[in-house]
């Protein structure tokens, strides 16, 4: 059976507000499903539209004349003799969407349809056989499997990442550009200007795997807590999966290579599924600002950012400091420290100013997607510091990808040095120095960056990109792989016939 | 008849490395064109695989057994009876691309083509009846169609970034989001995370079209003084529109919609066609610091800019100091003067030290961007605030452009803030101020901003978007389209009959 989770039409994070009802019928022991607008159409569901049989269905329950809020239920969708559509259902395909084409992401409308009342998921939640409703010990328990997902997007993203640098370092690799002296042009890849393009990405497609499995294995063990009903790990996994979730990449300019439009357009999802990144940064930041106020809740990792104040000035004198992982960690905990502070102190402010709760949250929107970026970047490049430490690397190996680390934080702050130089934690010397690192880390990781990204072991066939052949046969094959364009099957194309001879014939 | 200028395979900026040749036969009066290489095959021209019937073609020319290095060739590339390719000549098109797929953008390679002397164009250098050469006056004359185009594209990405500003105005005036008081759900446009957002985009199409239009006269009258051999413009006229036709919106996370895909795949191109930007930028580089070397040599306002150290500090001590247009541009003139130093005083510090003018010059490459983007930003915010104030406008109608301009600008100083605050030129109190300030425009801007979209006039049928409908009646009509969805021609799709039939009876 494919079971999908069922998106709607016009819900965005207001999930109480949806219309689809489930009204209890005691006298046949059913739930009637209704969509009583347009708008409460089910909209996006993957495989809905031509592939599911059964769907889990998100509907407000109604029982005895109250409406209990959203509940899921079980819906058998098509025929399982010949795969049409039951009676009252109403199924159709999207249309076309930036990416996923090979999706049939789907819409349903429901008609007066019976199910029985066994098809409601009562783990957490009960309707007896006359009607009684019987709420859930912890009502946001059902958010469980949507938190477990939104670690895996990690992953996912990790995966995009490593196949866009895969192309790009190794296109660059290839193609040569400009004459720098008679005769010679050099590859692209030598560039400094390339290499800040693209080896801040190998780190980060790096970074994104290792903070991905971290949580994936944090969101395992926390749903194994969950099924023993042990509910007080529940924020702390969803809240640090928001954090994650939404990184880097976004902000980011993302690389693009002939070929990769492909992995552009379905990357750019993970911006919007699961939850928009703004409406996630927020939810973080709320978080956040409550670990503020009460220190004693908040879990060991977030009270060690939020309740040590930093030093009043980085700890970095010469070159040799920039290797060091804790000094380099120090000035993204410091960053997340101050964002936080500046929220929560502007937040208050507006509150005691006489604003309304929701017109302080809302003018303190910006500074509050700040500081959850802040301590996001700070989570992400902790693990990757944490995870290549633990590690049981070859000397060799841990060398690499320590150096990528220290690349990806270094490169953090000088894309951000306004946000670092705040109070003056960081000067300007330590900026100057910054840069002087990153050069030098540049021309450690020029001679091994094909390597780093062939360490991805993208097979060519998943990979689909002429340009970033493993076997580097770039010209040739872009030329084979044009031929079997649809337009070179014929010499004449149809549209010379249909308009062009006449156009060219005529005398205007 | 259709001519397009034809690019090759591997040619990256390397213009003098083509391989195409054209050699000069004295006894048929012909030239005879040939493709002696794979990387020398032409890839790209639009409308080269199955259109056009001529082409102009770059090629190495050779006369009296001597290359006298790339010229323009007028070349028929197909028959004008039955518009088959013409003997010798191997047409294809290049296959499928991340945008503009409705252009057949095409491959050609040449097998001893023999044209007439008299097409080779020969306004600027020559070949005589007996193969004598005569040299142009100037070499870099062919470089002027190039040039004026290069201007267009700042109105083509304006057009882009206007599209993409409408829809997503429009949909947020429509899409609710986040249950903030019972019963109440807000437009997503007034949330100031999302006017962050999406009010600096629309700045942005405003200030591309003006600054596009200052360009297109500026280049269109330099075309004319070329015409009339007046060579002295040329270099200005080039520089210029490399500064421009890179812009703002390169930095900028683009704005990403529900069938807004195809403005970005198609608006993406403009980072690379008539030149990849990066290399733009360091070609505009060089030029800034050869004004730096040759204060005389440089045009006036390329002369302000360098030429005038900045004040110690931004002359901003309240809000009212931000409304004031010369001390808002002063601060990017004086990022765009320091940065500008910065490039020159590193790259003569690596000369100095023994480094070839290659490596200085490859090494402080990111330097040099960094100094061509702070000069194009300054450029951008002064032509934008140079057409408001010039412009015969209505009193209300300034006052909105005006403040669209302050915000454009403000928006950049706090993304870029550390740049501003190279040497304390901005503080953190101003930085604090202007903040203050763009929460204020915003709240100023919210109630004309679907005005303000609606202003660029860009009809339904040309924007292409259910969610940016001007009668934003959004939700029944995608419902609508996605009925039209080619998969939903049937309720039993034909996978069901190929596949899926047999998995799901089958008892795994």
């Amino acid at each position: 059976m494919d079971i999908r989770i069922l998106l709607v039409l016009e819900l965005g994070t207001f999930i109480r507000g949806l219309e689809t009802t489930a009204t209890y019928d005691p006298k046949t022991r059913e739930f009637i499903l209704n969509t009583p607008t347009l708008t409460a159409t089910k909209w996006w569901p993957g495989g809905l539209a031509k592939t599911a049989t059964h769907a889990a269905v998100m509907a407000q329950l109604w029982t005895q004349n109250k409406c209990y809020g959203p509940h899921l239920f079980i819906l058998q969708v098509r025929s399982l003799e010949d795969h049409t559509p039951l009676p009252g259902i109403t199924l159709g395909d999207i249309g076309d969407k930036f990416g996923y084409n090979s999706i049939d992401n789907g819409s349903m409308q429901l008609n007066n349809v019976r199910i029985p009342r066994d098809q409601m998921l009562m783990r957490h939640s009960k309707v007896t056989l006359d009607g009684t409703y019987i709420p859930p010990k912890n009502p946001r328990l059902a958010y469980g499997a949507m938190t477990l997902y939104r670690c895996q997007i990690l992953i996912i993203c990790s995966g995009y990442l490593a196949r866009a640098s895969t192309i790009a370092v190794r296109y660059s690799a290839i193609r040569r550009q400009t004459e720098t002296k008679p005769g010679y042009e050099p590859k692209v890849l030598d560039y400094v200007t390339q290499q800040n393009k693209l080896f801040p990405h190998i780190a980060g497609a790096y970074a994104l795997a290792c903070t991905g499995r971290y949580m994936i294995d944090f969101g395992k063990r926390a749903t194994e807590r969950l099924k023993l009903e042990d509910l007080s790990v529940l924020a702390e996994v969803r809240q640090i999966s928001d954090f994650i979730g939404y990184i880097e990449m976004l902000n980011n300019t993302y690389i693009n290579e002939q070929n990769s439009g492909h992995i552009y357009n379905n990357w750019l999802a993970s911006c919007t599924y699961e939850g928009e990144n703004t409406v996630m940064y927020l939810q973080s930041a709320r978080y956040l600002l409550r670990c503020v106020k009460n220190p004693k809740s908040a879990p060991l990792g977030v009270s060690a950012v939020l309740h040590n104040p930093p030093g009043k000035h980085w700890d970095v004198k010469n070159m040799q400091d920039l290797e060091k992982t804790n000094t380099v960690l120090e000035a993204y905990r410091a960053r997340a420290y101050k964002k936080v502070a500046i929220a929560d102190k502007y937040l208050r402010e507006l509150q005691s100013g006489g604003d309304t709760s929701y017109d302080a949250w809302n003018k303190s929107g910006i500074k509050l997607v700040d500081c959850a970026k802040a301590f996001t970047h700070y989570f992400v490049i902790k693990t990757f510091f944490n995870m290549i430490e633990k590690s049981r690397l070859g000397q060799s190996c841990h060398l690499q990808l320590h150096r990528l680390s220290i690349l990806l934080a270094l490169h953090g702050i000088d894309q951000n040095t306004g946000d670092f130089m705040l109070d003056n934690f960081i000067d300007f010397e330590q900026i100057k120095l910054i840069r002087v690192k990153i050069l030098e880390l540049f021309s450690e990781i020029r001679p091994v960056a094909v390597c780093l990204v062939d360490a991805f072991d993208i097979p060519d066939q998943t990979l689909l990109s002429v340009l970033g052949r493993y076997d580097g046969d770039v010209y040739n094959k872009l030329f084979e792989w044009a031929k079997e364009a649809p337009l070179n099957k014929t010499q004449v194309h149809s549209s010379y016939d249909k308009y062009l001879r006449n156009l060219l014939t005529s005398k205007l």
